[in-house]
Formats: C-alpha cells, structure tokens, sequence
C-alpha cells in the first residue's frame, strides 16, 4: 500500500473469549477432548429449544413477508409490543419512535461508541466485557476507562471510586451499567443503580444499561431494568432475544432510548444512531418478526422460569465445589450465566504447572506461557492438562487474577464432573 | 450532558433511499396512494421466493442448530463451499479463512471504512451508492472522493478521470467498484475492469469490489467477479444473499480476500476485520446455514434465469418508454435492477411544478421544495403529484440532476401505468 491503511484505533479490537478456541482448537487437532467453559452459547451447550418456538420461526419461513427488508428502525408492530412492555414497568415512558433495532447487541454497542466523539468517553465495569471495552477504547484510540467491580463485596460496583473517576475526569459523558452482569452473574440491588443515577444526574452524563441478561436471574434474585431507576435521566438500555430465548445466531437486539427530550445532545446522539443504521438499510426481518410472538405466548414465562431454575441448581453446585476452596474468591452467582473466580492476591506464580502427558500438547502451552500474565498461564495449563476451556480474568480489563466459567453445562453429571477436575487442577497447580 | 457527545464524521450519515420513505409516509397519511419504485427490495415489489427456499428454510428453523452462535469468521463448511465457487473460476485461489461473514454488505460496508485511517481514503463511482459513500466519508470526516460514471458514455467510468485523483491525490489508499452497478444499472466492460486494476497495481491501492449484484444481469450482459481479473493485486470481494435469493432481511452477506500475502498492511487490515467481527461475537446464523442448501440446489441457476429474464422484460419496456424523451438522457440497464435517469442541463429550474388537487398534499411539497435543487424539487413534485416514489440523483453524491428509479415492479400493467404516468409528469413537469 502507497501509505499507512488502518487507524490507531484499530487494534484495539480484542475479544480474548474467542481467541482461547483458536488454541484449544489446535489441542484438539492433537487429540484433545475439549470442555467449553469460554462461550455463552446456551445452544452451543446442548440447551434444547422449546419446540413450540421453533415451530413459530419455521412458519415464519415459510411466509414471503419474513424475507424482506424491514423499516430502517425494526417492524412497527414489534416494537409497539416492546413499548407495552416497558411502559408497564410504569417508569420511564417511551413510544415506537425511541426504539431502533440492531444486528445483536454487538452491533449496538458498535455503532453507539463509534459515533461519539474520540475525546467523549463511556466509563464501564471492570471486570469488564470485552464488546463493550473493546468498542468504547477503539473509537477514543485509548484504554478503557473503568470502575471496580468488588469481588470482596459480592462484586458490586465500587460507588466512591465510580463518583471519583466521574469528578476528576471531565471526559467521561456516560456510565455503562450491565445488569445481571457478565461476566461476574451478579444482579446489583436497586440501591446501588439509584446512586449510579444519582451520579449521572449531578454531572450531566447519560446511561447505557445492558439488559440482555434481565430475564435470567435464579435463586431469589430481582434483576431491574433502567425504565424502573432512571428517573429523568437521559440513558439506553440495550436488549436482545441471544441469551432469554435463547437465540444467539439471530443477532437481533435493541435499544430502547429513554428522556431524549431531557438534553439536546442526547436527543442529536439518538438520531445519529438511528442514521448510522438507516445507511445499513435495516436488521434482521425474521427475528422481529418472531419477538412479539415468543415473548406474547403464555409459554415463554414457564419456559424461563424452569430454565433460570435449572441455572439456579448449577449455581449452587458449582458453589459446593469451588466456594470452599481456600486460594480462591468466590461469590455465589444470581443472574446471567457465568462466574469470575479470582485467586487470592500471591496465589498464582510464573512457574507453577499441571502435568502434561501428551509432549506435543505440553510444548504447545510452554510456548504460549512466556512473557503471559499468571492467570493466562493457569488458564492454558488448565487447558492442555484438563482440556477445559475458560477465559482469563485479566482479558475483562482487570488487574485481578482468575478466569471466567459458564453455567450453561445441561448434563449434570458432566458438570460435576468437569468442576471437580477443575478444583483438582486448581489444588495441584497452586501446590506445584 | 456535560460535554460533546457526537464525533464529527456521524453527520455523514445520510440515506437518502430511505429519507424519502417518511416523506412518503407523510403523504399516505394524507391518502395519497404511493407506488414505492425507491428500494431496491424484491420482496417488498411481491416477488414470491420460490417455495423450495422457504422449504430449506423452514425445516433448518426445526433445528435446534440454527439457533446457536457460529464461528466468528462463518461457519466452516459454508466457508468452503464459497471457496471452490470461488476459486473454480481459476483466477485468485483463496481459502476458508479468507472469506469473512457479516451481518449484510452495510455492516461489511461500514466496518471496513471504520478501520481505516482517517486520512486514508477510498475512492468510489459517482453516481455513488449511499451506504459505502456516507461510512466511507464518515469514517473521514470529509466528503466523499468519488470518479465519474459517464451517462453520455453508457455509464461507464471515466478512467482518465479515475487516474488523475489517483495520482494527485496521495491519501487515496484503494478504489471501489460497485459491478453491476447501484445506480445505474450498468455492467462494467472486462477491459475497463483490467484498467482499473491496473491503475491500483501502479499506484499501490487495493481494490474493494461490490459485487451483491453479481448474479443479476440481463438483455445479453455477462458480469465479471474481482477474482477473475485482479491477479496479483489486494483485493476484496463483497457478496451477499440479499438480491439474488432475494434475502435482504436475512443480512447476510461477506468479504472475500484475495492477494493477502502481496502486502503486509493489507493482511493487517484484513486481520483487523476479522477482529472487529470477533468481538461482536458472529453474525447471522441461519442464513449462512442455508447458503450452500440454495446456492448448491439445481434449481438455483433456473430460479435465477427466470428471474433475470424478467427484469430483463421490464427494463426494456422501461426504455421503450422514457428512451425517446428528448430531455432525458436515458441508459438501457443490463445489471442490477435500477436505473438512474437523468435531465439533460438546462431542462429543470425552481420554478417547475405539476398540478396537485389536494391542497395539504400540495402545501407539504412546496413546503418542503424550499431551497432544494432542482432534481429534489422535482421528485417531490412528482411524489405528490403522482404518488411515485423515486430517489433523487444529487442524493448520490452527484452533480447530475435526475433520478433513480427500480425495476422490480412484478405486475406488467401495473408497470406499464406507473412508467407512462412518470413519462407524463415529465412532460407536464418541463412544460411548466
């Protein structure tokens, strides 16, 4: 090329929880069986969905009107229906007009950082989630800027450090909420939410709230929306039909624009976006199409009552293995479907292993270990020696040491049996 | 809010194809009957899929792997049926992993502009298509660079042209050809396709090539594929499902890299892309799914034949009659299913109009013909006149006055009255 092609920006597109399969793909070229602990893929996991959803799509197929584009901003009808539904929270009151569909949540969160300003900046969770941190440092060329997630207080958001960040840096514009939270499955009390309103009141900010867990929440949890706690405050709560139906491959979610008449530039910035999709043409027509009919049916209801249930029981049964063990930090986990366990501060070394008979497999992960941050070691010795695959804590953009698990395993027996090996791989690698 | 929300560049973009819907709209409401000839949607003009395709589509909706996330590049085995279609044309080889898929050629679109450095622009065909010109712009925070396309030279583009903003312009890093051509119809020559590759290999650019109308040609046309006449230069495909199946709602469509090993910051750019689908975790499922089921199918290139020979049918009873009115200049289409038509200089001013009977329709359009130009005045005036919708010229980064109409309306007589009536409003129109 005659001169430079990409922007600085764009290397900081990184998602570690799909660049672990490119290695455990090559361990498995050499006869490794995998255990995918990395992906929140209900299907992916043997999650069976209900027949009578697929029979909905299936005939949707089969009517000429599920092919054709649909209106730039998603089928009037549907978003209507998703307009009740907020409205009867009877918080933040929206009407059609403030819906906008997207291609999944992936492509919101995309196409939202992108178009604020580089200088503009959206402070965020850490343990943070990758779409979302990658997006947002891209478009300022930058790091991501978060706010501590409290491992040793359930791993709720740490108030006085998020107010302080807010106070001391006139850059930041937004606060991004995800609740229930990825990859931490905790489900943050209304308290907490109101004061993160409260602090985006008293310094002008606006709020995204990533919603696509909130129907999934088990034993004894409330999840609340941002319609509920928002106030006056302008803000976006961002949603989707991957994780609840779950119909991750559709890439159909939404964002749902709450007080854009409360300030100008949050009223200029919701237009943009809904520009930035019109030059897109639309999303995708069928799941649309299928939302009012899935979330409409009385079936849905039970359907994710004994789902969550069934998360609710792996839950505690990962707690009976893992919550005991002395080197870890663990929090019992209550929405979204995933676990961040953390070693304690001088638990993990640069030379601890796990034994490796295949000396292929074992080659491959001594070469991946050098110059990597402890917790990625653990993560790829875990690998070759167990074949289970988790993702490294210190990949969510944070200094703490551990690794992100699933809760999504529907074969209980394989379940007990892949956390026990894990506790097993844990003992002996810190004692090694 | 407390600060600038909006980077600069999100004012680029602009849609115009789908503006016009709302103020259609407008005018429906106001009973005003609208035929939509400004989008280029199959389905929405009722084309009926064939049954066969919403068979295969319907019975993949039964099963419980449609649902799942894919791969982020696509699925494997879609990956490799695309790559012998590919590569049997004997001209670049590439492999699996250099095909990547996305949510349809406007997330493509919009993700490869978004990558590249501010200041490195690519240069496309005017007439220009709004989704590559707005993100390319918006990516630049600048207008769009664009070559002629010649409508006194059947469309084709102006290379000596082409080749002086090359070469006095030092931040133009590729060049975009859109074949079959979106709007105007064309189908670009072999050898004016071998001339602009060359024009990239002596200047170091890479080429990307928009090729979602590949299969739709007509009236004796052939259409070449970038592949079979880039040779050594970099180079990237765009394909899709959207117009040829014809699935637009599915957004589905993907990039084809050819020549990665020829320049390392091309293959940097190209791992980029692949990283910024990463962390939007895949695209659509379902559609990928069913890629090699209806392209593989022997009734595919019948169902096309057909379809072809149709639009064929109307584009030469559209020539039949607006070819002969002496204030058009008039292209016959061969490709892709517009046509962009165009008033000869010195034809329209500001102070043309057609009668309109309603008068709030009436008042809407002079309303909104305040300060346009004259291309736009006339569409509105057709619009409320005649309730045919068309797409104005200068929307498309042109300095021509004319308009884009489509050729999709399946009901000949339908056809017939639409086109007679526009050949008529003309008529009145310059009269006036």
């Amino acid at each position: 090329m005659r001169r430079k092609l990409l922007s600085d920006g764009s290397k900081e597109f990184k998602y570690e929880i799909r660049e672990i399969v490119k290695k455990a793909n090559q361990l498995k070229a050499l006869g490794l069986h995998i255990h995918w602990e990395n992906i929140g893929d209900p299907i992916e996991k043997k999650c069976q969905l209900p027949s009578w959803i697929k029979t909905i799509i299936s005939d949707l197929a089969q009517q000429n009107k599920s092919y054709g584009y649909c209106p730039s901003k998603g089928i009037l009808a549907t978003r209507e229906f998703l307009c009740e539904q907020n409205n009867a929270f009877g918080g933040a009151q929206i009407t059609p007009e403030d819906i906008l569909f997207f291609n999944g949540l992936g492509d919101a969160i995309s196409t939202a950082y992108k178009l604020l300003d580089p200088s503009s900046r959206v402070i965020g969770p850490s343990p943070a989630y990758s779409t979302h941190s990658s997006a947002e440092a891209a478009h300022a060329n930058s790091d991501p800027i978060t706010y501590r997630l409290d491992p040793a207080n359930h791993w709720y958001p740490d108030l006085e450090e998020l107010e302080n960040k807010v106070k001391y840096n006139q850059n930041i514009v937004g606060i991004l909420i995800i609740n229930p939270d990825n990859p931490t499955g905790m489900v943050w009390p209304l308290e907490h939410l109101k004061k993160i309103v409260d602090i985006a009141r008293r310094y002008r900010l606006f709020i995204i709230s990533d919603e696509v867990y909130n129907k999934i929440v088990y034993n004894g949890a409330k999840s609340y929306s941002l319609a509920e706690f928002i106030e006056e405050v302008p803000g976006i709560a961002m949603k989707g039909l991957s994780k609840d139906v779950p119909w991750p491959g559709s890439r159909c979610g939404w964002m749902e624009y709450y007080n854009r008449a409360q300030d100008p530039q949050f009223a200029a910035f919701c237009e943009a976006l809904d520009n930035a999709k019109m030059i897109e043409v639309c999303s995708t027509t069928l799941p649309q199409l299928a939302l009012p009919l899935i979330y409409g049916d009385s079936r849905f209801e039970t359907h994710r009552l004994e789902s969550n249930e069934k998360t609710g029981k792996r839950s505690a049964l990962i707690n009976s293995i893992l919550g005991e063990v002395p080197e870890l930090m663990f929090n019992p986990t209550y929405g979204a479907f995933y676990n961040s366990i953390i070693f304690r501060d001088g638990v993990l070394n640069n030379k601890q292993t796990l034994s490796i008979e295949n000396p292929k497999i074992r080659e491959k992960v001594e070469e991946w270990c050098k110059g990597v941050s402890p917790d990625y070691r653990f993560v790829y010795y875990l690998l070759g020696a167990t074949g289970i695959c988790v993702v490294p804590m210190s990949s969510f953009c944070s200094e703490l040491q551990g690794f992100r698990i699933t809760l999504l395993e529907e074969d209980d027996e394989e379940l007990k049996k892949v956390f026990n090996n894990l506790r097993d791989a844990i003992r002996e690698y810190v004692k090694s």
